[in-house]
């Protein structure tokens, strides 16, 4: 059975799902996203991602052409009609088709592009990876410097996802004036006598869903937080590292361009907070 | 009669011409372009757009998926069944589309997908704007850091753009580290003393193809280039100010940031190396 795709209030079989050569999101990159995850059929932190959605749109003045209501009725359908129990809704919404190119916006009655698909990922929370952990790569930050709206503009990520590839490792961090920002598609951590220290928010970096949700049951459950940034050196040095995002949830980091971190194995900070946020995130999905 | 578009070698009605929304050009940004002009019927500098598209495809590890030869014949047959005099060709070619959507590239054997479409711009050449000359405003550059590969990540530029266009300018010189680098879609150069200064060529600033054209007329003409980057002060304190680019060809620039350049006219060097660009363009044109 072909996967049902959204494309502008229809579902569409994945081959006939496309998008005029003239949208905005296919020539200027005039577009965002976001990629919400499914656990057993429903969907996690939902009006984490709506919220989120609103502000990149505003950012870049692309009218919101939905309400939460329809967003949330059209994931719903997508899940039922594609028979996810778990996985990930992506959702894109872009500038829409002028039906030419320009550089200047189009006239403000364009209709914007509404797309959304489904990627099943049975088993996801169950991942083997978050048993044994990531290694990573660092390497220099080139994006764009406005990574607080969640563009489709991802051909550096990509490049960095490649480069980690080539050298045998699962991401990579990218690092800027000597200091991390972020992972490719993820918020980077690291613990160091018990604290926790992410990146504190900025438009250096993308201000995650999951991260959002992690620091705030990592602080309910006593847990100390430090919102700064830190060097490579330091991450190598820290007792535990660790990524998350809303499809990776919370990801352990056990080697930083091929240096252990702690004892090579995944942390008890990292694993009780993918317990808890899997836990609390089930209990909250809709 | 409605516009024929190339779409991965089929020749379609415009309303028809698409791509799957699984491609990576639209998902993440992941293509590049060429925008070559026609005089009379002819492309300008194609040789020059054609080395430029195989260098940003090679940058970037994107199979080039048709010759010179093709792409030559697709070009010449829009223009035809177009009926362009004066206009633009605009081409895009992007990793092509996996099915589904993942930072990490996919299959090598993935056909890239190819784009190509004409705008009529009749009497391009004789622009009124090239007679009176723009207005423009400069904005902090926060593009990322690969500007020598033409790709698609055009949100900045049309951000700037359109601060430009608030501000009632033409457009906007892009600068950083108190340098300007260049503009959001052109080269740009100052006048002083005679001589012809522009930013050299980095990664920093598009390697444009009027760029190299309009240098070596101006040195043939024994005109004095200097390539090194200026500050927005120099260029306010210059006697004359302009940018290139493949469809604005050479155009003068009268004000940067409300501040009259030279005698707020269009520049003799300006208007001598559009003459010169055009006569010379226009012979060597296929």
């Amino acid at each position: 059975m072909s996967r049902i795709v959204y494309v502008n209030e229809d579902y569409l079989p994945e081959e006939e799902a496309r998008v005029s050569v003239f949208d905005r999101g296919f020539v200027m990159a005039d577009g965002v996203y976001e990629v919400v995850s499914v656990l057993d059929g429903k969907l996690i932190d939902f009006d984490g991602h709506q919220a989120r959605l609103k502000r990149s749109l505003e950012a870049l003045q692309i009218r919101n052409p939905l309400s939460d209501e329809d967003y949330l009725a059209a994931m719903r359908k997508l899940v039922e009609d594609n028979d996810i129990t778990d996985g990930t809704i992506y959702l894109q919404v872009t500038r829409g088709n002028p039906g030419d190119r320009d550089f200047a916006f189009p006239p403000e009655d364009t209709q914007p592009t509404v797309v959304m698909f489904t990627q099943s990922k049975p088993g996801m929370a169950d991942s083997p990876a978050a048993k044994t952990g990531w290694k990573i790569i660092t390497t220099e930050d080139q994006r764009w410097a406005r990574r607080d709206i969640k563009t489709v503009q991802l051909l550096f990520p990509s490049l960095a996802k490649m480069e980690a590839k080539a050298k045998g490792a699962d991401d990579a961090w990218l690092v800027e004036d000597g200091k991390v920002t972020e992972g490719t598609s993820n918020n980077a951590y690291i613990v160091k006598n018990g604290t926790i220290i992410t990146r504190e928010l900025s438009s250096d970096i993308l201000h995650g869903i999951t991260r959002a949700a992690v620091l705030r049951f990592a602080r309910e459950a006593q847990m100390k937080v430090e919102e700064r940034s830190f060097t490579v050196a330091e991450a190598q040095d820290a007792d535990e590292a660790f990524v998350t995002s809303a499809s990776a949830f919370v990801m352990p980091i056990v080697a930083i361009d091929g240096a252990q971190i702690g004892d090579g194995k995944v942390g008890s900070v990292a694993r009780r907070l993918r317990e808890i946020y899997l836990d609390e995130s089930r209990k909250a999905a809709i």
